[in-house]
This record gives structure tokens, sequence and C-alpha cells, in this order.
């Protein structure tokens, strides 16, 4: 051991001796910044602004100095793309393992998982050799029709945030950045490019940045990506005020700014605006380089010549350049960055935990869950999603796996099963949904109803699919119901089947729904997107193996009218066009206005606000134990609760804190989530959570200061199963 | 530095707290090894010994172990290729510097030169993501027709290998393994998938496996590839003699025996006949690999088969497996692999100085080098090398530069020059020659002398270029004249220029070639290939900014018919078909047989011994100085000689030794070249040139013991600035 030692000084003090500052990995990192910037020539500084290829900006390779190679997404690493298209560079070495879906880590509700998730899916970028992971994705889920919401973390800026701070602090342990997405406002796919978000200051800070403040202050996350839509009539990608103003200069944040694929529209206003590596930008279909390429992107010929005729400062050049070597020094050049390794038994172990408690159960009549399968002879499934890849469509997130295990395929591992698809959705198609053949339809239909007529029991396996306009970038969902007639499937197979056949639904999905079927069936999961171990979680789910622990991490409403925003129209979402705006700087007009009327109130701030009941409400999952909460004190800033499992199962349970004005009127939330914590609990055994309040649980944002303020007064704490658990509620005063 | 230090260790200790033991940088390679074998599935084991692409080799992403990444060639990194073609991968970050060819590398006699090659080259490798160098070559110029022996290190074993071994050490200190090659007797490009080479063992083993076994035993070497070629009627790719008797077993080598792209041909024989990591094999076109590739191999599905059936004892996988993995621990997955750097100043840098000490001056009448160009008003340069890239063509070894300057660039930079083409050699295609336009080329040619009239200095820039049947892979020369009609330019050239204008004649190219010229002409350098800086080494040789010190590396005959091999007719070279054989296990039968007639008698030995004088001899290279060699003793075993500059300029010399039996018919050549030293020196300094005689100066391969044998008997001793000189001689007996 002690020889080993020697050896490694010997070789740490071999490169010491031999390295210029820039490349001596023991020397500060600011000083090998500043050193690399000092040895580039001026056109060097301006090549690594910007893309070289789909997928990668250039370093400084007479310097030694590495590339960057950036992929999607947040689930896992994408797939590998040829240097300069869309289409695929025909690797056979890049199939991995498909993570869950970011809503689903977050309906975990375990800080643990998500520095396991940020763990294992940085190995496979590491060993896939990229620098940068394209994620993950923080936009808060103001509407359950946003078309990319399952790559997000759900409705609140606090879940969101403590959740994405272990994925994000764990990846970048492996040398690997994240690049956490959409800064900011991209709550939304509709005119993802043109629409201009009107939003309040404190809506802003309170909702829509926090989860980021909390992964730059928390996590010192290393990259941001900014968002396609305008704010204040800027493009995101160059907007002063969000990127330099509130991102570098309030926040004090030394990463690098990425556009998002093609969000660059403007030398000055990229350049002055904040942004530092323009990816995407002019590279579709087969046009050359030399021609018209990365040599006119924004930041590239054009941004030179600006500067150098005196119009944009030298400093922005070098502060960009900077940020840039920062990003490199972190990951390319990280002499500590991890191996890693792809589709690891430790990798799939992984996704499947994730995956397991992720699920939600939101019913379970009679406690027909876990299913004992020896109870039931013919049992059957129906439904695409039993079968269907869940882990193609859906966009950037797409990913090509190794191997996946269908729901049906882990069912069948445990009893004989029959299937019927009942429906079908058609490929995923990026701009498109293809053409559902009628009469195929009802064939599968009818197929499906005649099955359900003989069975003892029957597991139901649909929901989403990442289709076009359903969880799918680029588009918008076009209704808050299950599409391809999947109510109307349920409701007949429910009047077809034996009335003694029980009746699960399972639904996967990165958004709420309607379940106008629910009083009549017996148990509901709802699983997000599992990735490849998508069969394996849900059947240990099903049969009881592991004890379902996931809470939602948004609402789920009776009605898409419920959703707070949904009052105040089109105008709040999907936006309206027609408003007339002066041009930007840039000469450019938003193509269409988006205003979050609801401020504050979104999600069960809203709901609550409203006084509206939803179906299910944020923080709500079921167990096949019960928990049972008592003694709730306080004890100066310190308040505590004893939980107890008064079920016969082993159980997890998430303790959640939320903290509410007492006094009416004071335009607070009558209840936001402030901390939780999730425990585990033997039957009979009991626990006490602590939480210690502070002084940021109980301030606002100010529109009077511009800061967030102490909010002094009564104010409600709870310690609560769910949002809408208002049991176990404590006064306190904070002054 | 001890704050660094001890951070330094900290992070080694973290590494090695976490790490299983093939994960442990610090634990001992054949732990690692013997660890990771341990941890491998059965059909893992198969996946690592053959091509998933073009040039990449699988690891083992489940455990983390990297996969390969091979590239070309020996004189630069090669442009990316696609996944599974031999199409571009149309990259733009991949364009390098071409390093001169290793012919010149030779040509210079100088170790420290070939260090730098290796670590420059070794650089753009790692720079460039790669793990394993396919090169540099060694095979044996026992014909000046070799298609590809521009790649290689000329004539003589000892000085082959002598320069071989410091390139290797280089750039395996950088974590680059080299892939020494081919593997062996591939010393013809004509009929190179179908000649079996007949040769004495003592010739094998005195001169062409000599410089392979000085890179095993001297620089370790990692890799090594097998060539196309049969000997005793095997392809030397599952040859058992060569690679599991002589290479694995006599030589201890631990490395990994890499097939030349599609060399191997069947699965039994490959498997027990040494071969570790198949490439190459069915991959032409658009075979998809579900279809017919990869898992084709020989040693993929097929041999996985065999293993399975106990056909093939596992011990024969566990041996490749293992020579694999430490291949990769010892590379891709070395913590210590430089990061490297990409057309840096310091690799033009040593561009530039191995092209200028591997140009060889031939002829200097009068003094007229260096030019002093002020004295002359009309310079002409005529030909099409000095225009041309020479570093496209030739085959595998064909770069992608960032920049090249050509002579022509080079002159103008320095003097006002006329230009004429000259002659037109068409494209370079890799399999037959562009179709030359007769008009095109007389009117080049008219251009010349006409041009040619008014000169005051001509400077002729021609030679070969890579072109098919010239220095160029599949395919050998067809006659030892200059192609192109150059030799009828020049002789009309030398008419038509007025009688008081110099001519100097400048060549490229990777062999020798005819000089009929020679006598009418002033000067002529021989360049070999000088790869970017090929105008500017040039250009420092010509104007005398750099004194020339290149030797030759292989002997120029003045005909054809006077190469030793030459007497023995085609069956000596290149080999005559319709010879009956027995099918070897594999049921192949070679297509043609060449017999090596002239055995030990190669290249100068082979002159000397039938008493031909060469055009110029091996060793031989002029100076703009003059060295005075004097004062040979010897004390012991060590001989000493006194090397004078007795010239005005600063000037580097190469003293030779070579050692020869004394008494006639002993079936030892007159001299073998056994070491030599590189000086420099100041005008009228002296330096004192010290050799120690060892036993293998003078030991020789039996055939009767099938080892080499110690050589008592009576000895010369000449220490020599060329093979031809025998001015300073002295007796030795070796007993």
């Amino acid at each position: 051991m002690k020889k080993r030692l020697i050896f490694a000084a010997f070789f740490m003090c071999t490169i010491m001796a031999n390295a210029q500052t820039y490349l001596d990995p023991t020397a500060p990192l600011e000083d090998r910044v500043q050193d690399a910037l000092r040895r580039m020539t001026l056109h060097e500084k301006f090549k690594v602004l910007h893309a070289q290829s789909k997928f990668t900006s250039a370093g400084v390779p007479r310097l030694g100095i590495r590339q960057l190679n950036m992929d999607d997404g947040p689930h896992g690493v994408r797939e590998e793309l040829a240097w300069n298209s869309w289409g695929t560079a025909q690797w056979t070495n890049d199939s991995i393992v498909a993570f869950p879906s970011l809503t689903c880590l977050a309906a975990t509700w375990n800080r643990e998982l998500s520095a396991r998730y940020g763990h294992v899916l940085s190995e496979e970028f590491a060993f896939r050799g990229k620098d940068v992971l394209l994620g993950p994705g923080v936009n808060i889920a103001r509407t359950p029709l946003n078309g990319r919401a399952f790559e997000y973390m759900g409705e609140d800026p606090l879940l969101a945030g403590e959740m994405v701070v272990p994925y994000i602090q764990a990846a970048q342990r492996n040398g690997v950045a994240c690049c956490l997405k959409h800064f900011v406002l991209n709550d939304q796919e509709t005119d993802r490019f043109g629409v201009n978000v009107n939003v309040s200051e404190r809506a802003l800070h309170e909702l829509y940045l926090a989860p980021y403040k909390r992964a730059v202050e928390k996590a010192h996350v290393w990259a941001i990506m900014a968002s396609y839509n305008y704010y204040k009539g800027v493009h995101c990608c160059q907007n002063n005020e969000l990127l330099n103003r509130v991102l570098k200069h309030d926040w004090k944040w030394d990463g690098a700014v990425i556009s998002d694929w093609g969000g660059a529209t403007d030398t000055r206003q990229a350049a002055t605006g904040g942004l530092d590596i323009e990816m995407g930008t002019f590279t579709d279909g087969k046009i050359k380089e030399a021609e018209f390429g990365y040599n006119d992107y924004y930041l590239a010929d054009k941004f030179e010549k600006l500067v150098k005729e005196g119009q944009i400062p030298m400093a922005v050049l070098n502060e960009k350049v900077s940020r840039v070597l920062r990003l490199i020094f972190r990951t390319s050049m990280n002499r500590q960055k991890a191996i890693g390794s792809q589709c690891s038994e430790a990798h799939y172990d992984a996704c499947r935990s994730i995956g397991e408690e992720g699920i939600v159960m939101l019913k379970n009549r009679k406690s027909l869950l876990p299913l004992d399968l020896t109870k039931y002879k013919r049992v059957l499934v129906i439904g695409e999603n039993a079968v269907r890849s869940l882990t193609q469509g859906g966009g950037s997130s797409e990913l090509k796996t190794l191997r996946d295990t269908s729901p049906l395929e882990a069912l069948r591992k445990l009893h004989t099963t029959d299937y019927a698809q009942g429906y079908e959705s058609g490929r995923a198609i990026y701009e498109r949904q293809e053409k559902i053949d009628a009469n195929k339809q009802e064939q599968l239909r009818e197929e499906a109803l005649q099955k359900a007529k003989d069975a003892d029991l029957i597991i139901f396996v649909g929901g989403l699919n990442k289709n076009y306009q359903q969880d799918c970038e680029n588009s918008d969902r076009q209704s808050y119901d299950l599409p391809f007639g999947q109510n109307d499937l349920i409701a007949n197979i429910i009047k077809q089947k034996p009335s003694n056949c029980p009746i699960v639904i399972v639904t996967f999905g990165g958004n709420a729904y309607a379940t106008p079927w629910l009083p009549q069936v017996d148990a509901l999961l709802h699983c997000w997107y599992l990735g490849s171990e998508s069969g394996t979680s849900l059947a240990n789910i099903l049969t009881g193996k592991v004890n379902p622990s996931g809470k939602l991490p948004v609402t789920f409403a009776k009605r898409l009218e419920d959703y707070p925003y949904f009052r105040f129209g089109k105008r709040a979402y999907p936006g309206i066009t027609g408003v007339k705006t002066e041009p930007n700087s840039a000469g450019e007009v938003p193509n269409s206005q988006v205003y979050y009327d609801e401020d504050i109130f979104v999600g069960y701030r809203g709901f609550e606000q409203n006084n509206v009941q939803p179906q299910f409400p944020f923080g709500f999952g079921l167990s096949y134990t019960t928990f049972k909460y008592g003694n709730l004190r306080r004890n100066g800033n310190r308040v505590s609760i004893d939980v107890t499992n008064i079920g016969s199962r082993k159980g997890k349970e998430t303790v959640q804190l939320y903290v509410g004005r007492a006094d009416k009127n004071s335009n607070r939330p009558r209840k936001e989530l402030k901390d939780f914590a999730k425990i585990e609990l033997a039957p009979g055994e009991q626990k006490t959570v602590t939480f210690d309040l502070n002084d940021d649980m109980f301030a606002y944002f100010s529109e009077q200061s511009h800061q967030w303020q102490h909010g002094k007064g009564k104010y409600n704490i709870y310690l609560a199963s769910s949002s809408a658990d208002e049991q176990n509620r404590i006064a306190y005063i904070k002054d």
C-alpha cells in the first residue's frame, strides 16, 4: 500500500514537472484558465465559442486543449450521430441503458436515488467519451399539456431543485458536466421558438428560476442551456437580463451558457447577452462548412469582425472564453474524469430501483395489490404500452438501448399471461402522427373486449407513449385525456369483463391526465417512463416484491379546466398571436405572447388558492403499508414528528414539510413545500423525522425591492404525507 | 509544492480505495489482466478478439473496460473513417501534421530524432483519441521496386532496428501502442495476399526478423501486425511457427498480434496460429453487422463454437484475451496516457528537423550548394513535385493535413521564381493510374524546355509521387526509372539550358532509382517524403540554413539488374505461379512462390559479395563541410576514432561501425553494420567516437542448431562514413 502511494505520488510529480500551468492538473483552475487564455490566438478564441459539429465544440488542438463532446440527454446517452447531420453515425458501440424519465426520478422524492441516477448516467456518458450531459431539466409544470414535461421534475420549485442537486453533484464528481435546461420559462413546446413569456418578477424568481438557483448554489452546475423562447422580447439564449444579470452577476455563477440547438439568432445580442457556446445553428442538411456552416455561426466570424472593429470589447470575448475553458478543464481535460462503464449490472440495478420508487400507486381498492398471481388463472394484459418501446420517441431524449424489458415480458416470466393490444398508436414520428387504420383499431378493440369476457384478472397497460403531440419535443398535447381512445376502451372493458374480475390500470406518461373510469377500476399505478427495466420495475411493484413509495410531483386535476392557468384563457396558455410589440435590438418580434396570469399560483398553490379539489394532490402516493403520523412538536426552529409503520410490510414514506402564511389576504400561498425526508420503516417501527426551519423557508420575492425578503408573520407548519394532508399542523411566528 | 503533492496523493488514494483490482491503476498489470479476465463472460472474451468497426475493437463496456481505437499510420494520424466503410466520416477536427516518411527517418541515422518522431506523432494520436498507432514498419528493402518501401526503414536490419526502438519507446511512453508491421517477409506488394515466401532460416533471422527482435527486446513493443503473405504455406496472420514459436515463445513477447486488415482466413488456423485481434475481414461495402459482419469474423462466433465444442482449448482463448487486455490497460485504460495535441508548433518543428536531417545530398559539383540565391536572377523550378501534395496517395498512409508547404512556395518566399510543371502524373488512384493526356504532357514539356533556355538556375523537383505502381500500397513499381518521362525531360533540359546555368535535381520518393543524367547535373538531393514541412525543409538545405547530414538507408544501384536478387530471375522477385503445393490445414494453396535466393546477401551485403559497384552506397551522404577520420585504435573491446570537421561549416556526421569476416569463403558478408553514432562538429572541432564491441556483433544464425551462434574467428572492424568507406579498418580476433 505504501509502495503504491509513493508510486502514485511519483506519477503526479512527473506530470507536474513537465506541465505548463494550463496543463498542470494540480494548478488552481483559474490559473489554468488564465494561462490558456494568454496562449490562445485571437482567432482560436472564437473557435471555442461555437459548434464544430452537431454535438461538439472545438478545443485548441495546437495547445493540446481538448474539445467538448456533448450529448443528449437527461435519461441516457443519445445514439452517436453523424458529424454534421441528424442522421445516425451507424456505430454499434453506442447502445446504452435508458434510465427512468426525470419526472419519475422526482416522484421518488429520494435524494440518494437522484445521486445514484447522476452517478450511473454519468458513468455511461464518460464511457461514451462525452463531457457534457445535456440535462437535467427543471422547467416548471404549469400545464399538464407540456410536451417535454417528462424530461422535467414536476410543478414545485423546491422538489425540482432539491432532487436535481444530487444528480448534478454525482455526475460532476465523475467529471461529466451537467447542462441544466432549459433556462428559462420554456414551459411549453407550442411555438417554442416564437413565444414571448410574460411573467411577474415574483413568479419568475419564486417558481421558474428557483430550481436553477438551487442547482447553481448547492451543486455548482457547470453549464446551463438557454432556451428558445423570448423573455421581455429577447430570446433567452441572448437575454442579457437573465444570463448576465441574474445568472452570472447576481448568482455569481462561473459556468458556461450553451444555447439550445439553433437558439441563437443575432451576433451582437448573443455576444453581449451572455451566451458562451452557440450550438445547432445553420447546420441542417448537407451544408458544407466551407460554404455556409460553422464559420457563419453568430459567435464565429461575425463576432470576430465586431471585436476586431472594436464594436464589442475584448473583455466580452475573454470572459466567454474563460467560461468555456473552465468547462473544458472541468471535464474533457480532467485527469480524474471517470472511465465509466456502459450497461453494467449496477446501471440496470439503479434503473430498476429508481423506477420502482418512482411508480405512484394512486388507487388500491380492497388491497387488490400486491397481486397474488397464484389466485388467478386467466391473466389478461391489454394495452399497447405492455409491449411498446417507450425509450424511443419523444425527440432528443430518444435512446438506443442494449436491451429493454417490457411489462408483458416481465409478467410472463411470473405467470401465463394472455395479451390483447386493444388499440394502436402508430409509429412515433417527430413532427406528425402516423395515420392510424380505423379498421385495424376496431379489430384490436374487439379482440381485447372478447378476451376480457373470460379473464380472471385484467391489467391494462396504457398511457402516453412519446408520439407527436403527446410527451414529445416540439409539440404539446392536444387533450388532457389519454390518447387513442383508451378511455372508451377502458370503459368498455369494465362493461365486458366478469364482475368478479378485478382490473388494474397501469399508465405510462410524463404528465397528469383525466381518469374518468377511476371509480370503476380496482387499482391505478402511474409509472411515468421507467427506461430499460420498465417491465421488471412494474412487475416488482405489482407483485409486492417492492412496496410502492412514489409520490406525485405534479397535481392530477379532475379536468383540464381545473388547472390554475386555465381560467385565464388562451392568453395564459398556449398564448396568443397578433399582439403588437416593438422589435428588439436584433429586429425581432415574437410570434406569440403567453401571459402567466396565474402568477405564483401554479400547481397545488393554485388549486388551494382557488379551492379546487384535485383528483390526486401533489405529494400523494399510496403504499402497501400504512404510516401513522403523530406527536408533532417544535423546539425553537426544530420541528419533529413521529412516523410509525402500523401495517404489516416494510415500506418507505416521504414526510413533507409545508409552510404557509396563516393570515389570509397576504398574497402568499396557503402552503409551499419547503423540505422533505424519505424514511424506511419496518412493520411496527417508529422513526422521528426532524426538520430545521430557516429564513429561506419564509422568504418571498419582492417586486418592490427586486429582492428576496424576510417573510415576517404568522405561519402554519405542516408535516404531511401529501400537500392535501393537513392533519399535523403547528403554528409558527416568524420574526 | 508540498500541498500539491498531498493533494495528488489524496486523489490517487481515492481511486485506489474505490477500485476493483482491474480498475486500480496502481495494481500490477498482470493482476489487473487476470482480475478482468475472471470477470468476463465467455462471450465477452470473444468480443475483444476482433473488430467491431473498421478501426476499433471492442472492450468490455459492462465492466468499464474501454475499446481500442486504432488508426493508420506510421507518418501521421489517418483521417477519421466511417464506422463500417472505407469512406470518410467527414469530420472536420481530424486534420493533422504529416511527418516525413519512415525511410526519411532512417536516413537521419539519428536516434534522438526517432524518439522525437515517436513523441510528437503519438501526441497527435493521443489527441485524436487513438490507442494503437498502426506502425512503424521495418520490412527489409530487398528490391527498390517494393511499393511500400517508403513506410519502412531501409535495407539493413540493424539500422532499421536501432532507429525504430526510440520511436516506439517514445510513443508508448505517451500511452500510445505501436503496432510494428508487417510481420514478416511482406517485402513486396505484388500478390501480397497470395505469395508464399521461401527464405532460408538464416536470412529470416539475420535480416527479416532482426529489427522486430530488437523492437521486442529493447522497446517492448506492445503490438505487432501480422502480414498478408504466406510463409511455409501458411498466412503470416495465422502462422504458428512465426507467431507462437518465434515471437511469443522464443522472444518471450507479451504483446498482442493484430492481423493486417483482412489478413485472417481461417478460424482454427488463426486461433491456434497466434493471432490475437482480427481486423478488416468481411466488412467492405454495405454489409450489415446483423447479416454478415463482425460476428462472422474467424475469431468471433466460429471460434466461440469451436471452444464450446472443446475443439480448441479454453487456454488458447484466455491467452489471447490476456494479451488484448494487456494492450488495453497499457493504452486506452492508461490513466497516465498523454492528452497530446494536434498541429502544435513543436510538431511542425519536429517534422521540419526530421526532414532536414533525412535529406541526402548525393552530388554537389564544385560546391554549387548551398545556393546563394542572390547570384541568380532567373531561377526556374521545373517538376510536378514542386507543387504536388505528397502527403496524399500511397494507400493507408495517406494523410489529411492542416497545412503543407510545397517546395515552390518555400522557394518563392526566398526568391522570385519561375515555374514550369514539365510533366503530369495524373491523380493518385489506389488501384490504377489515371490516364494521362499525351498532348497535355507534350505541352508541359515544351513549356519547361522553353523556359529552361533563359534560366540562370534550374531546380528540377521530381521523383516518385505515391501514384499507383510507384510508392503505393497494393502495387509495386514497374521500372527502376523515374516515371512520367522524367529522365528524358531532364536530359532535354540539360540540352536546352544555357551552358553556364547550373541544374540541381531534387527527388522525392521512398526508393532508389536510376540516375542516367547524373554526370550532367550539378547537384542531386534525395528527399524521400518530407511531410507537411516539405518545402521548408528542402529550402533550408538548398540555401544552407541547415547542413545536410542524411545518409542512405538503401543502396542506389546503377541499374536494377545490379540488385542481388535480380540474377536469380523472376523466381526471386516478384515470384512465379504454377508451383504445385499441398493445401495447408485451412485448405489454402498460395497463388505464387517467391524465393529469396540471394539469401543473406541483401543490399550492400550483396553488392559487396558480388563485387558490383553501386551508384551510391548504403550509408552514403554528403555534407557542406568535410569530416576527416583518423587515429583508429582499439583498447580491448573498445574501438575509437577521431573525427575532425576540416571544413568551414558546422555539420553532423554519422560514423558507422561495420564488422566483417576477414577470412574468405566463410559465407559471412564482407561487412555488416553493427552500430553507428551521429555527432555534430563545429568548424575545426574534433570528437572521438567510441564503440564497444559485443558478442552479438559477431554472431550468426546457424541452420544446424537453429540458434544464434558465437562467430569465433578473424574479423575486420571498419569505422566508416559509408558502407563503401574502407579507409579506417582494424583487425580483430573474436574468441
